[in-house]
């Protein structure tokens, strides 16, 4: 395959590449499990469902950056195939978070479907006998559903370490992923713990504090990794790997801050949420954050409180945060997360990088493109 | 080192390695741990305690039987320090199972002693900001702490992976280990989803139910996982791992009825649990589910259902499980799992497994010696 060949991979194909590998994981497992009786059985089939329908983020940035290393790099043949595990490893990494985050804020929805939680509440009770016990029958199917939720989680994040620890590369390179892999779920178990703590009044919403939460939370499995991973996948060097390390974690942050601005002033047609979810979830975010310190503070925390928070008092809200200037100071945080990107980028010679920065670059033109 | 000398370590000495292998994990992290803030340092802290004080059950098989079948099989140096790393490893996945089991039972104790959630909801409140949220202080403090738990037992976990995935062996035997270890994860996930079944009334709790949830939830990962990694670790074959295996099913079986009959008949100051625990959580044992099945039943379950269970009904309870023949029962198939061990231990021929029966017979002297 000439290196002209590499970019023409189309975004389709990739994707399709990306759901045969997470279906390939899926099918290996599927006798065992079932195995272990119906009930399980029938809970890992509907926790596949919900696996297959993310929108592989992380799979497509694992996949892109190696592709575009690739064109210099020259890995050895099947390093591809090994990538495309690792990237179906990354979206059941990612599937684990979610689940164990919707326990700890208690949600049974996720971008207005029904969460896996969601899903197993609702389905039609089966008890197999009388309602006798200490719970009352919807207490005892959202104990059920969340408990399920919980083992689901605890299975993902197991085979999110089994593919890592089996990936077909050389031993300096398994380790390494190892080690990239430990660090980062590490860091997102710290960086969720510093969000409890958040939300439950332990740690100040500080901008500081939101921002740190930010990276730790979500940048650092979310770009991070798939960049840094990629890096070793397609045998950069340790440097160029620290460098689209750095990248990611820019990347991220100016992602998540987009997303902030998304839930906060887009329309929920254009991001999937429910319209002042974030509002009505008092979500610190660094827009709440900087908002906090001005002087319409009382007046967005008035509106905030109200219960079932109107559509009007959402429309208010999003005029204080624009007067206050939040969301001018989150506009001009992500520019400079984006210049600092950019930078990182630059630092690198010449030719050797030219299509991770092409790759990159399109990154961050579909952070710009999200038009609030 | 002559053979003659493994058997010569004493319990004592084997006990004070798994702690330093215990040890050296924890420290291994702490730096680490500490660059992501106050809040998660402490929290670390207060886990590492926890998992310091634990029996080392699944350790000590792991090494008994390590050392036991070195006397024949005379792996290469430094295999004993990695079976310790491996050992102690187990003890984290144990934490992490128990961790996420108190949270689906929303206990907050363990054998009497606060567990790690209890710890943490019972800390001194130190929230930084008013009290004006959805959550009442005392919601909010266990709302932390069942969160704070779920997510350290998603970072033993992810320990627990990764030192089996660096185990320095050779490459077929990490293979293996990891094999061993994906599986017995999935089961013990399966095994506890099972139980949910059992206690939310989706599963009717018949015998052999309970039974197959046991050997599932418990049975597999505290018995046959260290028999049969010590087996890999000492490089025997893989017949004598899977003989080692069932004995592991087997003795597990007989440990946990025989933790049932404790339960149900010792001595609180004996099984370390509180008196008629078991009984006033509704607890679905095979005690109970042979129980179910004879005319005493519904005395048994209206003692079981008064609220705040007195001790005149514990004894009730205690005597018509006698008298109904379950105690029997359930003594009787102790024995049978304990006969069915020293069967699987015969069919292999002489000398070469000599240490290794002594090894398991001890086992089973301490499973008949647990007198109720």
């Amino acid at each position: 395959m000439s290196p002209t060949d590499l970019p023409l991979r189309s975004a389709e194909s990739t994707l399709a590449e990306i759901n045969d590998a997470i279906e390939r994981l899926i099918v290996a497992r599927s006798t065992r499990v079932a195995s272990y009786g119906s009930e399980f059985a029938e809970l890992w089939s509907l926790s596949a469902k919900c696996l297959r329908g993310g929108k592989l983020l992380r799979p497509r940035l694992l996949i892109g950056a190696f592709d575009a290393l690739s064109e210099t790099t020259k890995p050895g043949e099947g390093m591809r195939s090994e990538a495309l595990k690792i990237a179906a490893a990354l979206e059941v990494l990612h599937f684990a978070f979610l689940l164990h985050d919707d326990l700890i804020d208690e949600d049974l929805f996720r971008r207005g479907e029904p969460n896996l939680i969601g899903h197993l509440a609702s389905l039609p009770a089966r008890s197999q006998t009388p309602d006798t016990d200490r719970f009352g029958a919807a207490t005892r199917r959202l104990h059920w559903a969340r408990s399920s939720a919980l083992l689901v989680g605890d299975l993902m994040l197991t085979i999110a370490h089994q593919e890592f620890a089996r990936a077909r590369v050389i031993e300096t390179g398994r380790i390494r992923m190892l080690d990239l892999l430990d660090e980062t779920v590490t860091e997102t178990v710290a960086g969720e713990h510093y969000d409890v703590g958040l939300a439950d009044g332990r740690i100040l919403p500080e901008l500081h504090a939101v921002l740190n939460m930010t990276r730790m939370k979500t940048a650092a499995y979310t770009f991070e990794l798939p960049l840094r991973v990629a890096a070793v996948l397609a045998g950069a060097d340790k440097k160029l790997e620290e460098q689209l390390g750095e990248v990611g974690s820019h990347l991220g942050i100016a992602f998540q801050l987009q997303d902030d601005l998304l839930s906060a002033f887009g329309l929920s047609e254009v991001h999937g949420k429910d319209q002042f979810s974030d509002f009505r979830e008092r979500k610190e975010t660094a827009l709440m954050a900087f908002a906090r310190n001005t002087k319409v503070w009382p007046q967005i925390d008035h509106h905030l409180s109200s219960t079932d928070l109107s559509e009007e008092s959402g429309r208010v809200i999003q005029r204080l945060l624009s007067e206050c200037g939040a969301r001018a100071f989150i506009e001009s945080m992500i520019q400079d997360q984006i210049r600092s990107t950019l930078e990182k980028l630059s630092q690198r010679d010449g030719g050797a990088l030219a299509p991770v920065s092409r790759f990159v670059q399109a990154l961050v033109d579909s952070i710009d493109g999200r038009n609030v």
